[in-house]
């Protein structure tokens, strides 16, 4: 196990209803002038838009808003929203919606106490020293934004999504209620467990040794989510399995799993080069397609691992005379997984072709200035390899 | 999966060496005068001691000394801690040491903002409002008090002990170094991995339905702890067994593992009627006598949690046509690594006759103002039954 430091002050509100006490949290922490941030009209549709209005009115807070949120958040949004706090001197950031409407308050919200421009933090030029709070009110399980350090924002002018981390991006508070995921439709469910599992699934590869605890507790989230996530897409009104994934969301992704460990993220920083690029691409379907492809590009590089996952996760019975089988045997089950909860597993299926995997391997490298580090380095001729296994 | 509120700001700092770093943290926070708070001579011995002062004063942090907090941590020592608070106005409190030394200043640093003494928040009389904030410098795997809520204490008046649960009682930082443990006895570190499991156990054992998350999650820390429990005790110095009977402490107790359910607690609760009266009884020992007695009256009233307790944690196999026989093998396997870890499971190896359980069962039950709720509900007819099935 490795040193590491563990923080995950954000304060949860789970359950039914419990997100129509946001005006109250709000006033309890004493802030006063509210920017909220959502996106498209889903927050109208389901009611919670009327209910949050009503619960802020009702505690007597003032609030400014700032719709529109795309998914794949962009940066021109965020910078609207900075003049706005600045403009409105607004003192805390409420995002209701998924991962994309918090990623963007919390860029909001470290820019609207600095004159630099949010892509300064956005492409690690500055170092966040100060930001307002944020809370969240979460409609959708997937990227675990809501208690993570982590915003992911895309930069039109160069088509570049960039993630970034910071202790100050994470959440003050977020209200998590099951039910407010209800009317998320089958393809949207199915693309966030695929990002909660990938969450913990990038944190479980990992080159470090005796990291038993952590490994247990990430089998165990996944085998819940397997179960949970089948039953959501076909019962999308079952409370206990919508709040299975909910707060297996959360967990996946605020640091608990990978805790003592290095990890490399690999799928993740794959993904972001497709749907930077397509923006149709919806980020769970993206890593749907890519975790098959890298695994079987990686896995005789710690069969080890691989096997263990698939004997421990999948319950898959170990060869001892063949562990290649056996890995394979725990890729192709969750390739299939995938595929049961309606996610595509090609890029083909998308209709996107090869032309752009030299394009999309230079950005990953950041135009020749890093390779990935994985159980091999990845550098772009290799990174080209592992798209080629997308098509 | 029952509404919840999780909140666990402490931010922990793990791994070697990490103590050393102390004051360096303290100062951070901006914290000018301290009060050390610590136990016998353990933190001298293994060098501790020497090594925070140093960090301390290099640091250039005022700080004033208590020692002498006792296995079971007396009300008379913290009503010292809080005058030394108010006298020589100290902005901070850490302690140096294990659950008792951290639950002492947790109990001074809520009362030492308050006129109110401090058995009054201790007996619930009174909730706090404020604390001092505390940190910690963990040398026992065990009570997880370095990241949770709660707090024991001792009236040496009339040999009660209590706990008491505030979001003021979480640390505001806890510093763990699996090396500071290896000085730790086969007894205590047993003790310590009893308490660790129990925490978690009686989380499991709930009524609450639909906790497939938070069961998987209790299953997988349990089944690591008891693996490195072995390793432990058998080679003190094996630094990822020490480190993660470490980290499943704090996470055993930090409410991860209780979020979304009931549980009751009751093997804690009837310990503490033990080591209440008999101050020589460690309180992991207490609970390895607690458990087996506790799970043999009650398993008929959740057969099903019994068996899924036997069948994942401990790998027997379910008997369909005999439950009573896969619970009871559960049990039994927990008893038998008790004794194996070098736990007493029978008062009669503490020398603990009989005598007093009417009066123990008398204050379990407040003098007759409460019952214990649990698969059936406990009167003082029923715990002393339990208390019986101990001897």
């Amino acid at each position: 196990m490795l040193n590491f430091q563990f923080h995950t002050p954000t304060k949860i509100f789970f359950g039914k209803d419990t997100h129509k006490q946001v005006g109250e949290i709000i006033k309890q922490y004493g802030f006063k002038k509210i920017l909220l941030h959502y996106g498209g009209g889903s927050i109208k549709k389901i009611g919670l838009y009327d209910q949050v209005v009503d619960s802020l009115n009702n505690s007597g807070l003032e609030f400014v808003e700032l719709g529109g949120v795309e998914p794949n958040p962009k940066l021109s949004l965020v910078r609207k929203g900075v003049q706005i706090c600045k403009e409105e001197k607004v003192d805390m950031v409420l995002a209701a919606g998924g991962g994309s409407a918090i990623d963007s308050a919390k860029v909001i919200a470290v820019s609207a106490l600095s004159e630099h421009d949010p892509w300064d933090f956005v492409s690690k030029k500055v170092t966040p020293t100060q930001a307002l709070p944020v809370g969240t009110i979460l409609t959708l399980a997937a990227s675990g934004s809501e208690m993570s350090s982590s915003a992911v924002i895309t930069n039109e002018d160069g088509e570049l999504k960039r993630g970034f981390n910071s202790e100050f991006n994470r959440p003050l508070f977020s209200i998590m209620n099951p039910e407010l995921t209800y009317s998320v439709n089958k393809f949207q469910t199915g693309c966030g467990i695929v990002d909660i599992m990938m969450h913990t699934i990038e944190r479980y590869f990992t080159k470090t040794k005796n990291v038993d605890l952590a490994d247990q507790l990430a089998e165990g989230l996944l085998r819940s989510v397997i179960r949970a996530g089948e039953i959501a897409i076909n019962n999308p009104e079952d409370y206990e399995a919508r709040a299975t994934l909910m707060w297996a969301g959360s967990l996946s992704h605020n640091d608990l799993l990978g805790a003592g460990r290095d990890y490399f993220m690999t799928c993740h920083q794959l993904e972001h080069e497709i749907s930077g690029i397509y923006d149709f691409v919806a980020h769970g379907a993206g890593l749907a397609i890519v975790f098959p492809a890298w695994a079987k590009y990686m896995y005789k590089h710690n069969l080890e691992r691989f096997c263990q996952y698939a004997v421990r996760v999948w319950n898959i019975e170990m060869n001892f005379d063949n562990p290649e089988e056996t890995a394979m045997k725990g890729i192709v089950a969750t390739e299939n997984y995938f595929k049961s909860i309606g996610m595509p597993v090609r890029l083909s299926e998308l209709g996107i072709s090869d032309d752009r995997f030299e394009e999309m391997a230079v950005k990953c490298t950041h135009f020749g200035k890093r390779t990935l580090p994985d159980y091999i380095e990845l550098d772009k001729k290799e990174i080209i390899e592992i798209f080629e296994l997308c098509k």
